[in-house]
């Protein structure tokens, strides 16, 4: 129903590899390479071109690279020069700016706002409405959920540029803020609604506002089982590498072990 | 100015009424029924494929029931399976995911994105930039302003999905976080950036992060008249069913007797 | 790449002016008027009709007026009867309704969302994501960072719309609500997530929730430096009409000799 190849514009300068569908009323700028057997749904904008384009006769768009197996929902916008690892997908009216770089299997909601010079690992998953600041540099298995914001600029307004970093399997709950230069641990849970700042060792459950520490994530326990959910690798596995095997044996294959 | 039929796509599958006029650039697709004398705007998605249509030749899209006098404002997504009352309108951008259902006289605000697997009853007035998580299950008469979030998911990442409750009349300010499964009851007023967890009686003001209950709303007294505002419905009639004739009068005839 | 002139829509009604650029999938509708040397990009709307345009068969579209040097981002929906001054721009998705007044030089994220009825000064910069109540008023180089809400409803629901204001070279930080009828003074920086209402002199640092005034900007001092960061306008130009000349310099010659 989607693919009628009305209105759709690609450029010559474009690569797009094989079995790819894409959507009505779609432009593919110069220079994307779209993988293999991915899909661009309807009305989204791939390469968007950067500031200079406006103004410079000369402007020449930078490379766009979408691994394969992509699904990008409809209404996103790519600008140029970000790269995308395999099976990459987006909800509606995703903005991702210039010079972002995520790994494989991430997935980002609806309308989240990248807005350039990040760095994402692998099987980051972004809730709607999700807001990236530049600078902001996020591990592996980070889950970040609606109306969550990255900042960067501790006097603002001024030139500092200083962004976050999140480790490895963390979790940033709904609403909160991190403010300039936070720096999470792995396996942390920041709580909903949080304003949070400073440095934070692995395995730590920050809320409040402003944040604090107030334990360690292992020793939460579970109104449902009486147990911990954390780490939650051991508990969660729908769409995770370890699904099937199991967090325990999948780490200590894959580089992991300490975790 | 929006209705010159350039680059509209209805489905030969679905149902138009009667003096029903649609935007430029909107598509409509399979099975997809459309109430007499609605407006579809410019730009519109109705009857967005599910997940299952990139991926299943067999895909049948299931049916999408939106109720007669519609208002969809332009770049509207309406996902297939879900059913809309009569009078229903949204403002620009809203993203609205399957399953959802909404009683009569709803109004969604710009880029408001309910999740799906929803209920609202009827009257419901959702502002800009609301965010309702599934298996969450509204009344009627509620209104939700900017930045609302439903969550559902108690321990995150996890596979338990439990949706927030509001009864009717209860209204929750803008930028307010409802945890999973909270119960909030009829005539309640949620304050302002609250983060508010579990169950509140009726009449409740509930405040804060942690949000309380900090006194029945019926003790709040206006600033500019030194009494109550609530139950508001007693001190606001503009686009309500009891305009003109005064809640007192209308509820005993509609079944809200004891409110 | 973005100005091949498909499936754009232009009003025999609108003024054009000298060397605009309009992009595909773009409409502008009756009565606009556009200043010279203006880009507005693709996908957008220009004088998007009032809601009576559904309803009487006699709408007149009100005058839209948007200045010289404009740079209107994809998606920008801009409702009629606004006035824009010149260098006026946006990102993606912005949304502009009816009666919003804007200086020169005024700077709109993506997806931020003006409800109308607004009026803002000279050099105010918005960040993506922020959303201005109706009646809200907004003095000159004022900065709103992310997901920032100006409320105007102190009963809701009501009839009662008083929104905020804001003085001249104030910084309202990401995720910080104003409640109705708030009135920050000039040089004022509220922190991220306040909550924040009342009356607030020149030179507030406002934190909190609720907000409250936590001591003078100027005696702010900075990690970096030792100094304070404020008043800003000492220690940032970039993109300010003192860049280069200093402010002090320029204040003096621009009407700004108290600041």
């Amino acid at each position: 129903m989607k693919f009628n190849n009305i209105n759709v514009q690609i450029s010559p300068k474009a690569i797009i590899g094989a079995n790819v569908k894409i959507g009505d009323n779609t432009v593919i700028y110069d220079n994307v390479v779209i993988g293999d057997n991915s899909i661009i749904s309807n009305d989204c904008i791939i390469g968007e071109p950067l500031n200079d384009y406006y103004f410079s006769e000369e402007y020449e768009n930078p490379k766009t690279i979408i691994g394969e197996n992509a699904l990008i929902r409809s209404h996103t916008i790519i600008y140029a020069d970000s790269v995308f690892g395999k099976n990459f997908s987006t909800g509606h009216r995703v903005t991702i700016r210039e010079k972002s770089k995520f790994g494989d299997n991430c997935r980002l909601g609806t309308v989240t706002d990248i807005q350039g010079y990040v760095e994402f690992g692998n099987n980051c998953w972004l809730h709607s409405n999700v807001h990236i600041g530049q600078q902001s540099k996020i591990g592996n298995f980070v889950f970040i959920y609606p109306y969550v914001v990255l900042t960067n600029d501790p006097t603002p307004p001024s030139n500092i540029c200083v962004g976050s970093t999140i480790g490895d399997f963390s979790q940033i709950a709904v609403g909160t803020v991190l403010l300039p230069a936070t720096e999470i641990g792995k396996h942390c849970l920041v709580g909903a609604q949080s304003l949070v700042g400073g440095k934070y060792e692995d395995y730590s459950l920050i809320i409040g506002n402003p944040g604090k520490r107030i334990k360690d994530v292992r020793d939460l326990k579970s109104r449902e089982t009486g147990e911990s959910h954390y780490p939650w690798p051991y508990n969660f596995q729908r769409g995770m590498p370890w699904e099937g095997e199991g967090f325990d044996s999948w780490k200590k294959s894959n580089g992991y072990e300490n975790d």
